[in-house]
């Protein structure tokens, strides 16, 4: 198994040579490096006995044919990245899919097996996510496709450029399957805190975001007695300090203000205006819901002692996303006879699996991530982890085949 | 004098139209609309008995002359504002000055009074201050000739193209005078919230200023957990309350964090960096410097407990500059037998009064600021403030006249 897993290593670091830019790892949506990596995984996909295509969103979809004509197991991630990005993030969860059909070594399972490397996960062109897997949900709208890059081009255009037809996006969509599964690296620094090789997701978390603006009064800096003051800066990092200890207050709440913006920005001045942005997540829809409700009448109640104002922003409200509960205790069995401890846990970032879990029973593996590094270059995995991910896939094959 | 004080107040309302830009007020040092202001108070300095010269450094300078040849008393401000800048600060120093000559109806005194509109006060345009009063002072060295502005002019190459000679700066140099008096703006709220006219000023405070980076480490705001971030924005935060609470708990101490800056600056993304000014203040440079070096000593508790960094970088070390005792005591004998209520005062704001200081004993009177507002075209004074500052410079005069 550390023979297969090298191999992904391997695989993974020669495709992330498939670059905009030199020296570097950026791979965004439909650019042209997007089809050096199809042309070497189809290649592979080939060798392990996969018939290929490319979907009308630039999905590459690999399947592997089954006993019979039933509904496929999906195993994928995305192929796209952030600019300047490591060699794994998406990418590994294709590769090991693949790798789990080669190393059926031309072995029927009662199902099909297709292996996705989505198009488009990070973002990063038309500045909306997921627009690969959207595809496959059937939740590519007109809206979607009339965004524009910076560029000006429409992901409509985009599609078209590449050679791709818009009309087929229709037949991009999944009818049913057996169900879906990706591995991905965890982002995060808790697997290798805890020195466990994988996670099992229970649930994407649901996310808040806000932006606010506390509203003072800009005054010399020399001449205004502390009491006279309108501190527009001052009011913000009480009400920081406030975020802070919210989220180390309520167990697996995250919450972080990561943007702040002062007006008028000198030294000599005390602030009239401080807008900040405020990020909350939680597994329990609940339990985020509760903490923003408490952080905005914390932001209100400094503003009034303070006779300062505050204005409240909703930018993005997105529910927590439970991974499919028979098929991650499915997985979580995997994971144990595999020999690895079973560690359950929230994905705090957004994945594919979010928008698979609303047409089919979706389940994911979290590969620890040495040292929580993510979208960086130094981003990586252990051999040994991989290999991990590998047994714990092949047992939740043969568990499928024996119940699926 | 109440007609006196109303003049005075529409004169400065009409120099407020000598200005770079239509509609605002906006006249830095050696602009052409400067000589437009030059000459109008010339005029009026001409009808009151002065005769007139512009020195090398642009300062205006009217003398009226005494009953014999001493050293003259001097009475200045600046006629340079910052951009946008309302119709008093500065120039209703100088206006006032032109006044009490006025006032004297061409009667002598037994000492010459000069009055001098300085150039240059407010360090807009080579980013230093002070350069009218330093050429009296004799302070003004080559280092500060050599200073460009924006347009990469040098102080002496702008000295030149406004037709006065460089070589003539030595001669601007004040051997010696009776003293120096500046009547200004409060720029503040402690005048207005007494309900007082005038105040006394009893020293310029001192001041420090430090620029402080917190170091820790960008991170994913959704995979990251609260125990596992080191987040510079959070720390910044913390210690942005420490330097609020050390300015309330030591009296008459102000400090303020104006400026902050972090990076990457994304909200969902924790912040790795954070970089934030300090502006410490206070009439007693052993207070100051004590409220320094506990609050530096905080940063570095701060960024200790959260596993980070911080570099601290000074940026101005300024003594406090008191009046001079005698005449001070004498400008609140004249505030006190003129009818108003004598209260003394730090001035939190630098002026010119704190670079005569080091040549002639100086004294400073502030003129209620309504509503503290300062660098605002909303800048305003009350006539009867400015009459009640009038009245106070008459019976200062008949006491110098009496004892000086």
């Amino acid at each position: 198994m550390l023979a297969a897993a090298r191999e992904v290593v391997r695989v993974c670091r020669e495709l992330a040579t498939c670059s905009e830019e030199p020296g570097v790892t950026t791979r965004t949506f439909l650019s042209p490096p997007m089809r050096d990596a199809h042309a070497r995984l189809t290649e592979w996909m080939h060798r392990a006995g996969m018939s290929i295509a490319v979907d009308a969103a630039g999905n590459l979809r690999g399947t592997y044919p089954g006993a019979s004509p039933v509904p496929p197991l999906l195993i994928g991630s995305h192929l796209d990245t952030v600019p300047h990005a490591g060699a794994f993030d998406g990418i590994l969860g294709v590769v090991l899919g693949v790798a789990l059909v080669d190393l059926l070594g031309g072995r029927r399972l009662p199902f099909p097996i297709e292996v996705i490397g989505f198009s488009e996960e990070e973002g990063v062109r038309f500045g909306l996510p997921f627009i690969g897997s959207r595809a496959l949900a059937g939740t590519l709208d007109d809206e979607v496709l009339a965004r524009t890059d910076k560029a000006g081009t429409s992901v409509r255009d985009a599609i078209a450029s590449y050679g791709l037809d818009p009309a087929g996006l229709p037949a991009a969509r999944i009818d049913s399957a057996l169900g879906y599964l990706e591995f991905h690296i965890e982002q995060g620094p808790v697997l290798d805190t805890l020195g466990l090789p994988l996670g099992v997701v229970t649930a994407i978390v649901g996310q808040s975001r806000f932006e606010l603006t506390f509203t003072g009064s800009a005054n010399h800096a020399g001449t205004t007695p502390m009491s006279a003051r309108r501190d527009a800066l001052a009011a913000a990092a009480e009400w920081i300090g406030i975020v802070e200890a919210e989220a180390v207050d309520v167990s697996d709440l995250v919450a972080t203000v990561g943007r702040i913006e002062v007006e008028p920005g000198a030294t000599n001045v005390i602030a009239g205006r401080a807008t900040v942005s405020l990020d909350v997540r939680d597994a329990e829809d609940r339990v985020r819901q509760a903490a923003v409700e408490r952080l905005l009448a914390a932001a209100q109640r400094v503003a009034a002692k303070r006779r300062l104002s505050v204005d409240v922003r909703e930018r993005l409200i997105q529910p927590s996303v439970a991974m499919d509960h028979a098929l991650t205790a499915m997985l979580a069995r995997a994971v144990e006879r595999s020999g690895s401890t079973v560690h359950r846990m929230a994905s705090g970032a957004g994945h594919d699996a979010m928008i698979m879990a609303a047409r089919t029973p979706s389940a994911m593996l979290f590969v620890r991530s040495p040292g929580g590094v993510s979208h960086h270059p130094d981003e990586a995995v252990h051999e040994a982890d991989v290999a991990a991910a590998l047994a714990a896939g092949q047992y939740l094959l043969e568990d499928l085949t024996r119940h699926g």
